[in-house]
């Protein structure tokens, strides 16, 4: 976690100390032209509001519980689980503990 | 892991009961137009020829170790540790141990 940005062949280590929550909300792990990577770092109670993305993710929960809320209801997480969410899904975030979450982001262009 | 296909909206658990390693070694988690997710399980001295896809990819190790071989060389990865490598990248794979890792990765068309 050293490293801003990892490069093409890098390895960086997704899991924080035992009980601890890095200190960064988001840290973008790298982005190139087609993917994006961002480690989320949230505290209890801490939200992310309902939002989308052009392109198809997957939310993956490393540590603690979190809650995606989606239109079909909301989905708790808890570690080693992973949600994949087709393109342009609208969805929320609530931590219902401190957690930790891998988002991986396929970037398409918008359409207009 | 019941259903051979994550559907959007849907959440699958990753982590295999402790100490073992599931029997599948490749499971499709689901693949969309742009977005395909694997779960790989591989015993200890199993590999996967070199090889490469046309978009850019992550592998990310669940359990056990993992060596991912480049033509910079090689990278060794334990539970937690992400690599993201760019589209076209060769690589090989070896399990040092009884491993699990996750493969994602962005399907681009192949350009002739």
């Amino acid at each position: 976690m050293a490293t801003p940005h990892l490069h093409s062949g890098e390895v960086s280590n997704l899991l924080a100390p035992e009980g601890q929550l890095l200190a960064v909300p988001a840290h973008a792990l790298f982005k190139d032209e087609h993917l994006e990577v961002i480690l989320m770092n949230l505290m209890q109670g801490k939200s992310l509001p309902s939002h989308h993305v052009h392109g198809p993710i997957t939310i993956q929960c490393l540590s603690g519980e979190v809650q995606v809320e989606l239109q079909a209801g909301p989905k708790t997480m808890h570690a080693g689980d992973l949600l994949y969410l087709a393109a342009g899904l609208r969805h929320a975030v609530v931590a219902i503990s401190n957690t930790s979450f891998l988002v991986t982001i396929v970037l398409l262009k918008a359409v207009a």
